[in-house]
């Protein structure tokens, strides 16, 4: 047998080794550490190196896309040695990122300005007023007005009475120099006066906005200066109604009952309050400079903030009683901001497709792009919008909270300490994990939900039907509270000592979850009589967006098996359209067009969701013949 | 002596009595109770009678006019018989109608209905909505708006947030058939719904509004049905602000301290939120039935009721911190009437001309008249008016409360108990009063301190500057507390067994209130340059206007010397103004264009007003050349 040297960059010295070695082997006889998660089976890439010489055999690229084979990439658990090779190594840490990164865009991973083109929603206007004398007893509110209408060049502009009732106090302060704050929504000569300061205002002082997004499981607030497009902190937490229902049906029903409706509102509240003033705190903000929130939100979620009784959304025929929520003024709603701020809350379209899903269209692009587009929001519920455009059809689907981590034994948001990405060794079912921010795990988010489930089917451990194998030989599948269940985690090595496993009713609560949403891909594709796979790009926004493993997604049958780089994960795309209409008129004049554009689909009224349900309630689906690279990853 | 036999219509025979007997002499011995309330002296016209045939001689006319004298009538206690005559005496009760009420209009005599050709600014539509259907999911506030834009004509319907969280309640209560109450104001096509009900309305059921008027010390609400403009039901009390200071200027300053401000705001909302209980008892409606107020006061009242600081109204230049309000609502405002309801706090012109003159111009028609008319309102402050159809100017003169009873050791308002008229026998010094609603009085109202000032100074009982004469030989002539005064009644005939008097100070405020308003009618008239005498009309608006004597206002020099049928008493203009706007669209733009026409006049910044301020603390006035008729009376 010929021996073959092998170079590794980061090793001190050549190894030989036998033809046919895995290059896996020929580091560790290096010296050299390459991660093996999937326990050295191919699937979870984390050990690519680079052949930048020499000959080698690849066995699996399945983790590696052409373009990465024709520029050398090679898996060291799937390659082996065949002549002399120099090999490079790259940091563990860069090949995480290629390999998650790169299609995904991070919650925190917020615009640092915004095009410098927009027209402000928010003006600061500096007036220098001629003092009021015996000759001129005008009085001080039509002064304001007249010295507004000309410098803004506005026809009306109006104000609160608390701030008429202190207008005079800070003319004075100010020795008739003020700085005052406008708001010029839609109607371009209507401006309306929220704040006013004695003296005058240093042009780059913030001018803040708060851009919200109230997901069914998780509120996001962003704090903006408006003055320059930038996100100065961001802020997100669990919706603190999420102990009175995890879904918007048991929302509904909550409110319906005595006080329900005010201890949802209050609780909601009580949860942007906080965000409020954390992200406040962040950027040495007080909550009470916040001129402007813009909300955005589903229907229900707006309902229940605005304590709108949301009770005919859940019954036959599903109407909400207002899609398009008027203007109103902090105090109204209850934020804790300056209490004349404008709170806009963003339009949405039907019962099921909100204000969340308007400001995800007009932030992704999807309104304005000319490829045939699959627009997804994968919250509590998932929403989708197929179009371009030309046209925007749209549907929600009942999705559940799971892939938010909540309504699953071990689940939690993707933050610190949550397994994000799961690999299974096929031979020991040993798992490896990944966890957000590093340290010991505390439980599961959506991402590592769904990796976890993908590996239990690619090694057996679960059936087609979710069904736990019990008859392996691990220590790790037992039977618990809640049926056959398969341990993650022991308690020895997680942060809190106890368990962390996935359950039968974790397994049937994620299927239905993305059984779900694929039945919503395939309705509305049918139903404006188009193959799914004419979609050209699949935009996904959502708060597990940022780790979220297509290959697994598609592998549990939640993303229909299309070519990896049609995928692209957009992170919040409501928060950001939000944070777009917070700033820029002109985008909140466009997301009230979209609001407008979109057609509604009732997945209810429509005989086929069932049966599209239905089919995709097993892994990936019980057409097999939709997911070829799963039953070619399945027969490996 | 030749004997004539006197024919009296209501005596069961007739009499003889000798040449020159009195006709009152005559009626005693014939029977006849005619009423001498100024004890014979021809002043108090009360025993005046009809001669029907027949010659007699009239030694005094002072109290009737030549058209009375044409008409035969004749004052029994001036008059003797000179011939047989046959004569016919009114009921008493008529008489006293002739002589107040022909030339005013009670508070309480409120229009039966307003002009039929108005165009309401509040409507009622019934509408009959599709109910929502999986084939139309349009949202309930759209579906509303919709039907609303429609029927009505509207371009745009705005609605509260409060509204909103009902609205889908009552459409589902009322089976998709309810009756919106909107209010469309100045921009005719752009609506408020103001309230939704379920099911349908009659068209005759009352539509409830209230038209206010915040006077300094007076607040008036009228109840109003405004789908007839019928008035059905007011009242009217003291401002409860009236023990932190008389007049505004005292307001004001108890508003600059401490929490003064918020305390003032609370009486005064107090005042009118009980005053609308208890007109809305008295027709049988709820308050939160009222989905309208127009609000009436001068700018202080104003400021003070929507809690915006006055401070600026006090001090130079003496500017209002807004004399144009905004619409607001009446939870906004703290009115006890529907949440929603607008309230609409009509226009100023400055600080001391509040919407309650504009109101008032608005009500008595002098923004439209071709005649050179006077307009005055006393209140706390006497605001004047001079002008026409062409143009109007105004200035503010501030009076005090003492013509509304207060500031003066026995007043009272002109309610149930209040001596409204009094008569002094010259010789005796013993008066004779009137009392509103009769029984035992109470104190003195406004008209009754004018008249009992303008009889002391016909009797001697005080000089021209206002010095009681402590020289007369009568019990009701003594030393009190605040120096010399003079007793109207005795403890045993009064309601509180306290004897009433008027003071030497009592005196004093009401010649510096008489001499405010007169110097004020001056300096009008000088800065136009125009004698007072060319004004071809006096209107006067004002609380005491019911029960106000002409030629006693005359005589203490409140009013210019004038032929009576000038004078013209409108009773309260400010409340009949807040009730046209409150009814009429065209009523309301009306108003406003009559604020911005007015031109105003600051006394305070005027040299002459201190010199005839200064002129008219005299009675009547230090020209005596200027009220030839009080001349002649003193002569006599």
């Amino acid at each position: 047998m010929t021996n073959h040297l092998i170079t590794f960059d980061v090793a001190s010295a050549p190894v030989k080794v036998p033809t046919g070695t895995l290059l896996a082997e020929a580091a560790r006889l290096a010296g050299v550490e390459i991660g093996q998660p999937c326990g050295g089976q191919g699937r979870c890439g984390r050990c690519a190196v680079q052949i930048t010489s020499g000959g080698v055999r690849r066995r699996s690229t399945v983790r590696l896309s052409p373009e990465d084979v024709a520029n050398g990439w090679a898996l060291a658990c799937q390659t082996v040695a065949e002549a002399d090779a120099t090999v490079m190594v790259p940091p563990q840490e860069k090949i995480e990122r290629r390999l998650t990164t790169d299609r995904t865009v991070a919650d925190v991973t917020v615009p640092e300005g915004y095009s410098p083109s927009y027209v402000q929603t928010l003006q600061r206007i500096r007036l220098e007023l001629n003092p009021p004398s015996m000759d001129d007893q005008t009085d001080d509110w039509s002064r304001l007005q007249l010295a507004l209408r000309q410098q803004a060049r506005l026809n009306r502009v109006d104000a609160t009475l608390s701030l008429l009732q202190k207008a005079g106090t800070i003319l004075r302060e100010g020795n008739w120099q003020v700085t005052a704050i406008l708001d010029v929504q839609e109607e371009a000569d209507h401006g309306r006066l929220l704040h006013l300061l004695p003296g005058r205002i240093e042009d780059d002082a913030p001018l803040w906005g708060i851009a919200v997004d109230i997901g069914t499981t998780t509120v996001t607030v962003w704090l903006v200066d408006v003055t320059t497009g930038e996100v100065k902190a961001q802020a997100s937490e669990y919706n603190g109604q999420i102990a009175r229902g995890e879904d918007v049906v048991s929302r509904i029903i909550y409110a319906s009952k005595g006080d329900g409706l005010a201890e949802l509102r209050s609780l909601v509240l009580g949860t942007i309050n906080e965000l409020t003033q954390t992200a406040c705190n962040r950027a040495k903000a007080q909550p009470v400079e916040v001129v402007k929130a813009a909300i955005a939100g589903n229907s229900t979620m707006m309902h229940l903030l605005l304590g709108i009784p949301a009770v005919s959304i859940r019954l036959s025929p599903f109407v909400t009683a207002v899609n398009q929520p008027p203007l109103l003024t902090a105090s109204e709603v209850g934020l804790c901001i300056h209490p004349d701020a404008t709170v806009d809350c963003l339009p949405g379209v039907a019962s099921y497709v909100g204000a969340d899903i308007s400001a995800g269209v007009l932030s992704s692009g999807v309104y304005q792009t000319e490829k045939l587009t699959l627009f997804m929001d994968v919250g509590t519920n998932g929403e989708i919008v197929l179009g371009s455009r030309e046209w925007l059809v749209t549907c929600a689907c009942s999705a559940g909270p799971a892939f938010e981590g909540a309504g699953v034994a071990h689940g939690m948001r993707a933050t610190r300490g949550a397994i994000e990405e799961v690999w299974i060794n096929g031979d020991t079912y040993e798992p490896t994990y990944r966890i957000i921010g590093g340290g010991r795990p505390r439980g599961l988010c959506g991402s590592g939900l769904i990796s976890l489930l993908a590996e239990m089917l690619l090694t057996g451990l679960v059936d087609k039907a979710g069904n736990v194998n019990a008859s392996l030989r691990t220590a790790r599948v037992r039977e618990g509270e809640h049926g056959w269940e398969y341990v993650v985690a022991w308690a020895g090595e997680t942060d809190h000592e106890h368990d962390i496993a996935i359950t039968r009713v974790d397994i049937d609560n994620l299927l239905r979850a993305k059984a779900a949403i694929y039945a919503g891909f395939s309705v509305l594709a049918n139903s404006v009589g188009i193959p799914l796979d004419w979609v050209e790009q699949v935009l996904i926004g959502g708060s597990f967006g940022k780790y979220l493993n297509v290959e697994k997604a598609v592998q549990i049958g939640l993303l229909p098996d299309m070519p990896w780089e049609k995928f692209q994960f957009l992170g919040n795309t409501s928060v950001r359209g939000a944070y777009y209409a917070l700033l820029d008129r002109e985008a909140r004049a466009r997301l009230k067009d979209i609001a407008a554009r979109m057609t509604y689909i009732e997945l209810s009224a429509d005989n086929s969701f069932y049966e599209a349900f239905t089919s995709a309630l097993f892994l990936p689906h019980t057409e097999m013949s939709k997911f070829p690279t799963v039953e070619a990853a399945l027969q490996r």
